[in-house]
């Protein structure tokens, strides 16, 4: 599988839901497989928070392979011999999209806090742009997990004739206090980091040493992406062995796992896009600019597969199950799937072979 | 129904169970109701986290009565017109007994990061040279929740013939992971925040501005402390009016809340103290020092009654349950009672009307 990374320009106006412009904007993207003749064989991927336009393959020297490299490649689930495979990285993010640290036409200063909020409606608005300039008018499937999903589901509401099929994952219609709260976290411990300073860090501030707050917020972050299972199994109450168990800072395994997936992000990720993101996702509403929810829905054309899991304790089940009693009785196409799982929310990122056939299933049929 | 502050002083020292010697100690301590010439009236008390000895009663000039003023007071559950009521301040903490921000002695300079760690084993111990001291040597009950409810079962551990009843709400028997990684966003934002200065901060340093290290680990705290359900009833996803909804730091009012909530406590809790605390919490683990849990727990000659609630995100019910399985299993006198909420961790402190009767009927039959 050959992996294609461009930067695409524009220079059109991207008109935002707040009313601001986002004028120009790069967007960031990947595609792996070949687009056929027809242009109907492509597969749209969006990511989630921290994700990025790099879902699949590996790049020249790396070691660790696109975020969703087990579902996408040739005759894997999403496979890359019949699909041409398109990933963007979202506007707001930092893997090289317009976001909050790109410079502000005509200034070179980046926009740091001028840089305008942008919604899931936005995020999608801007993918539909990339994909109309690369010819693409319509997809066979949408699929993402988590903010990935909440992207699906807007495309579907927003675009209805735009997609077959969208794969929803580990997501919902509409983002509920508890995750607003955990998002929380980290929005107070960026702002009120002194090395944050009200967003004016020089462009390499958090390189070596990595931002704090980012780094605490993201503690938060990967409770609510597992669960009191799988850390139970991963870590139980094992105590870091050269730490004393009477020493205060010395540390339980699930600690040390913390500290770990927390710093060397806060050193990647740019802040000021994780507050953009995140108030991205807490923003999200799919019926917002609709009369209800079920307006919303009722817009959808495309046949609908939602993914929850069962031990999500992030973007509860019940919450995809709502979306699903709607569809139903409104007689839409859909289907839904509660996978098993005591992992946590990112069973959609790390146990693939519990709901990979699912996916394998849904393009198979469309194709037939 | 009289309140009496005080603090014990104590010149003989405790023995911690990390091998170092506390010595002197304090203990701040309130009594509600009177005891009896017998001595066999009293009810002991433990507090939580973020708790005091102030369990009841209202001071004079203060709006808000002690944090289980519904549970204890004359003709309440715990009927201060029967027994002689006492809760003390755990030591570490900061509301009079000896913490990190006490002078050790002979120095006049506070202990700040040389304060030994305590554990639940200690805080029971200097419970026990208390009501020692006050001529008390055997009590009616011991009940508390959370931190509370591990006191109590690590004195009818460490302790089994001193009390007939131990009432342990909401609490565990060994701290699980998925608490000690909300621990961690707390130990993570304090450390790091720079006027916490490795410890060395003036005494009334956070008296106006608030600890923002303690702040946001406290918002993690709050998040545990309530569920899914709660928020929903509480906040869904109303928005603060005067917040724009594309204004970046616009605010849910889950967020307000949060901020609300932890920006007083920030003022008022020292974070020396909660990094010992919650290091109490971390390293609890009733097995620690007999062969094993089961080995424990066969040790408890009072009945043990365990209450959980269902929606409790931070002790899982079903921890309590294991508990009461191998209370059932040795055949020894237990009640568990999982009472329906859906409030989350803090019912214990909110939903009094839920189990009051529970602890109305122990304390009712212990008369008998």
């Amino acid at each position: 599988m050959d992996i294609t990374t461009k930067i695409a320009h524009f220079t059109s106006p991207l008109y935002l839901e707040s009313g601001r412009i986002l004028e120009p904007f790069d967007i960031a993207y990947e595609t792996y497989g070949k687009l056929n003749e027809k242009k109907d064989n492509v597969i749209l991927i969006c990511h989630a928070l921290s994700g990025s336009h790099h879902a699949a393959g590996l790049y020249a020297g790396d070691r660790k392979p696109g975020w969703w490299d087990g579902l996408i490649g040739d005759g894997k689930a999403i496979d890359t011999t019949k699909y041409f495979v398109i990933c963007s990285n979202t506007i707001g993010s930092c893997f090289g999209s317009t976001g909050p640290m790109s410079e502000q036409y005509p200034s070179s200063e980046p926009y740091r806090l001028n840089f305008p909020v942008v919604t899931i409606k936005d995020m999608v608005k801007a993918q539909m742009q990339l994909l109309s300039s690369l010819g693409i008018h319509s997809v066979r499937a949408i699929i993402g997990g988590s903010m990935g999903g909440m992207q699906g589901l807007q495309f579907a509401v927003d675009y209805p004739n735009f997609a077959k099929d969208i794969i929803v994952l580990a997501s919902t219609y509409a983002t509920q206090p508890w995750a607003i709260a955990f998002n929380k976290v980290a929005i107070e411990a960026i702002r009120r980091d002194p090395r944050f300073n009200n967003g004016n860090y020089a462009k390499d501030e958090f390189k070596e040493q990595g931002c704090d707050g980012l780094a605490i917020g993201r503690i938060a972050g990967h409770i609510s992406y597992l669960s009191p299972d799988s850390m139970n199994e991963k870590f139980g109450r094992a105590y870091v062995s050269n730490d004393g168990l009477f020493e205060l800072f010395g540390r339980y395994e699930v600690e040390r796992y913390m500290e770990y997936n927390t710093s060397n992000f806060s050193k990647i990720f740019d802040p000021l896009s994780y507050l953009y993101i995140v108030k991205a996702i807490n923003t999200f509403n799919l019926s917002r600019g609709y009369e209800s929810l079920h307006d919303a829905v009722s817009r959808i054309k495309a046949k609908v597969h939602l993914i929850s899991f069962s031990g999500d304790m992030l973007f509860l089940p019940r919450e995809m199950e709502h979306l699903a009693k709607m569809l139903k009785r409104n007689g839409q196409k859909y289907s839904y799937n509660e996978i098993e799982s005591n992992y946590g929310h990112d069973a959609f990122l790390v146990e693939l072979e519990k709901f990979d056939y699912i996916i394998k299933d849904v393009l198979e049929l469309a194709d037939s």
